[in-house]
């Protein structure tokens, strides 16, 4: 008989769904020796529950997070709120000896992201940070691939996020317009992803320069027949150096009308090249200067075989898995660490030092500079 | 408090574990009626539990398939099992009352399958074939913009469905190379599917031509040193006229190298043209004559949007779904269609005509000539 | 001081002025022992000549294409007349002694296509089929790549050729449409070049079956007010087996709607598989099992490098070529043939096989059946 | 009979064949009032000559630049020598009262750019910066679609232009390394094209910061045993800002591994999208907000209609045309403009524009700051 381990999620909008999902789901796809109890789904707007613990299968639903981080017969914190409240959730759950996932980006700025990690790490408790592209089978295999020397040093790393859902001007204003509860717009959200890739299958920075905008500065709050001021970003672009050699190029914006959700990454190096397209999240480019030269060319790999990272657990050769199946493999490897007591990635560590370089851009669209970058 | 219903599932291998992921998860993405329980897994073959039923949900295993359809718990009985059983099985379901999923090709030949439509019809039972592409949101829109004359008459239909799972000589002798047990091969497996999306997506046919392959005879029988007589094509093509003036051609292949779940549609009609490839289920190509002379070109639309079909149970625009997703579509529908006693698609009246269809193609390869449908 | 070659072309239409454009720029991209005069274009048509001849360097014009033929100062005769006069032409050039190049397909039926080819022979002339997309870099480069066994045995050739300029219904009655002038319509047009691509890439065949289309029945001759019954095919489609066990599917039709030149090839063999798509014709895909297997996939050729055929004569890499290109390599390499006294392909033998297949196929669509290749 | 304009060329490396390719086929693809005369092919290198000239279609070879630039029989100069010669022979020529084409960057910096402009125009002479890719069919379309208002106000322009020729160490030394030949490297000779694309499409910049790098700082001079220091920035990077209020991202490297000439660009506005890349020039992608919400899409727009620009000139819809075919728009449309006595762009004026962007990038990076444009 399994151990029961018993979790609670603190956040019940879109990423709520989408790690209730995941939790829901883990059992089937990984061998743990856990059987996930979900017990508390909790959010502190009253709206939200309309049968989402019901329906995506959370024993209760509960209004106070203080409550739920308190509760003994909880083992982990699931953090889905809008970001100016994981550092207070994070760190009350980690005092309170709970494992936590935390949703990107980590927290407000660079200092709050510490104190989480430095909160749990004292505690002794797991903690993720919930970059789940990591776990993209694709994005597995490029790391993959770069640790073994395949593309050789690498020169360029560029990134461009692209959604389109804010270039219709009568887009409401809603909490991710305003920059004091959701720290920034397009930067924190998307570079966020962009940004921990970049320390995943590239390393770390030494100084980032970056400038950004917003497009359309009024937006109506619904019901209230006023107007409020967009103080988040529409779209922050920067340029990038790392400690290694490397230059980088990043791109976040969700004006690029027509794409949807479309993270891009082109890695060049030495040897070779990759590339990756998170609405085609099934396929990685390869390019490869080892192919005899007049065969050589961009692979596109159907990253679905079992062979590759995580598709054992799925489904025959290009039987494509889909965006929320991230998430599993997310929870499913933070189960492992929890029942090894071992190490887990990316943690809340890998989420300041994104802080960091997310902060130093600000800091340098602010001086109109160069910044450089220390952790 | 939602009325309960009981299902069984027999066959607990590939689609067996396709259907059940669906049936555990319908609930969370549809706002049913009824509150499923997954009571029994069964499957003859001694060695398919290995923690099947635990794993996938299920409530107990059993090895008897009669005892499963009899029991008077059990309101579906959804079948996964190899070609050959599925005639018996479904008969004797529909026969005790149950409503019946049975997966693709319905039968092992159009006899069978008239048989099993008219026992489910004459039970008053709900009957479903499980061609579930109908339910890739791209297809569903196909079909929506088809049926809004969009692309005018049809001229074309295309079909090409190409795996590759076969070509390494030393793939062991498994059942489905048997053509007693499978029926056939490539054929009825994967065109099966490209007739019913023609069905759907077209209409019916008057007349076909085909021409099939074995291209390794023999291979080796798993722990056995004897080679088995492969029986079941390799790969399957032929041409087709549909009663609407459109003509047809399929490809059905194990030997594409590369490929490996690659079934394209392209369809081309006096106004516009539609491409759809599975390997990359989100998007449909569509090709509009009512465009600007100067700006026509094919689009490449991502149907992930809450306006298209089936999306606004999922994720934000852009966050791709997978090919599982389409089992819950269907059980989706399917559990809407007993709640509402009303019809549901593909039926197996469906199952049926795709059969017609299978036969004929091989009596024209048999008898090296065209064949006339008639059903 | 360079040889002088004296060229006349007959046909003063689109392929005559493709040809054209290839004796004008032959000698800056390969080096040859002449230098190509242009003497005389010629068209029967009066309406032809509108500067043609001097547009496209041409020295004088002519309407007799006997005159032509029998004239002392020409060497090289280049047919590109409708398909009915290939053969009347093709035999007296010969017989005059001079070397032929010949649109395709060759002649309206084999018969003819046989004659042309004994009598080019008998008379010691050098003959081209012009078959141009034999020498598309990217073709060149799928030939060495299976020459060299890359891609193992072959199982499937599977050619699509689409355009779409006859889905107007106000699209006039030309010659094209009138089988009597055209000997068929997409088939000998379409089929003529993937059939020829077929026996260059794949080998012989040993038996088609066929189907075709008439989508639109009548058009209006320009002018006249009255209508023209087609009896060219709009489309026609057919299935093949080749003599080394490879099948092979066809489709040609003008009915394609939204593809303007899509030359579409898939060949799929034992080790690996190759695409090619005319419409981008600097690339070629290209997939080997030889690769590392979680590193497999379709790579994208850019044949534009100076390793590739046919590109030391032309652009850095990347700077891609374009369709007319392809006659300057025909061009070029027939020049060398007639200096080096050399064999040359593909000759009107290849048209002639071509045209085998093509009569086999239109047989089989009468009789509809199976026909046997003989030649 | 026509009149006749001769033409001399001064540089006879690869710009000068594909200059000289242009010269010798404008008229066919052109009406024109003038017969192009090939006069005179130059080169102050020694070696260039190799039969360039008898090859290329050139009556003689000079290696003064000065004394065909006096030439009194010539009518235009072609300049396309490395960069620090454009100034002195672009003066010397539109003071000889010769129209001038020069190739691009215009000169080694605004200054020079500015009095070629002002010497040209005080000697009333034409005169042409060769961006030969505002004249792809694609591009021109792309500028058609902005003048309509169709993608509305432009929030992005993004630029990348991609080749991998100098990721190779043992790529020799040439003038192109040395920053006081070529002025620069990546960036003078590709963010060049990508500048002016961005004047031609969104507009002029009002500020700049950039970034560069040399990724291999010594190469092996050829013959000579010893290593010369790169000078030239093997890629650069800078953000900008448009004085419309749109942002922009170039990235200019010759270390992009896999891509040969791959220049790409991304411009989103409020109504839409457009999407270009070189090595598939004859596409261009569109998205717009106007379709039918449920099939919005990028479209890939085959520019190779008679409907399209210059296609008329060219062969029928599907048949692409290549990257050379750039330079006989160019030709065409400047001997166009000598004949009517109107304006051509891009002039010097464009190339000077061009030049100060160029020049503020560079000063970013020295100064590691933002930069305002003043011209």
């Amino acid at each position: 008989m399994k151990k029961q381990i018993n979790v609670a999620i603190i956040g019940a909008q879109f990423m709520g769904r989408a790690h209730s999902n995941a939790w829901f789901d883990v059992n089937k796809f990984y061998d743990l020796p856990f059987e996930v109890k979900m017990k508390i789904a909790c959010d502190i707007n009253p709206d939200s529950e309309h049968g989402f613990a019901e329906k995506l299968g959370w024993e209760k639903f509960e209004k106070s997070w203080e409550k739920v981080v308190n509760s003994p017969e909880i083992d982990i914190i699931d953090i889905c709120t809008p970001n100016n409240l994981h550092h207070s959730i994070a760190v009350a759950a980690a005092k309170a000896g709970k494992h936590v996932v935390c949703e990107k980006p980590l927290a407000m700025n660079s200092a709050e992201a510490k104190l989480m990690f430095e909160t749990a790490e004292k505690a002794g408790v797991k903690h993720l940070t919930a970059f789940n592209y990591r776990r993209v089978p694709a994005i597995s295999l490029a790391r993959q691939i770069i640790d073994e020397g395949k593309i050789g040093k690498i020169h360029h790393f560029n990134a461009v996020y692209y959604q389109d859902w804010l270039i219709n001007p009568n887009f409401p204003y809603v909490w991710r317009h305003d920059a004091s509860v959701a720290g920034s717009g397009a930067h924190g959200d998307m570079n966020a992803h962009t940004v921990d890739l970049a320390h995943f299958l590239v390393g770390e920075m030494d100084s980032v320069c970056g400038d950004n905008k917003v497009f359309i500065e009024e937006r109506e709050i619904p019901g209230t027949g006023r107007k409020g001021k967009v103080t988040a970003d529409d779209a922050t672009i920067f340029m990038a150096n790392f400690t290694n050699g490397a230059i980088g190029n990043f791109i976040a914006t969700r004006f690029a009308t027509g794409r949807k959700n479309y993270l891009r990454l082109e890695i060049f190096g030495s040897r070779g090249s990759l590339g990756f397209n998170l609405e085609r999240l099934n396929e990685l480019e390869y390019y490869s200067t080892d192919d005899i030269n007049y065969e050589q060319g961009f692979r596109t790999i159907m990253v679905t075989e079992s062979i590759h990272p995580y598709l054992k657990k799925w489904w025959p050769a290009g039987h494509i898995i889909g965006w929320e199946h991230t998430f599993i493999h997310e929870i499913g490897d933070f189960l492992h660490a929890i029942s090894n007591n071992s190490p887990v990635k990316p943690d809340f560590y890998d989420g300041y030092l994104c802080q960091v370089v997310l902060d130093a851009v600000s800091k340098s669209i602010a001086r109109k500079s160069w910044i450089q970058i220390s952790n």
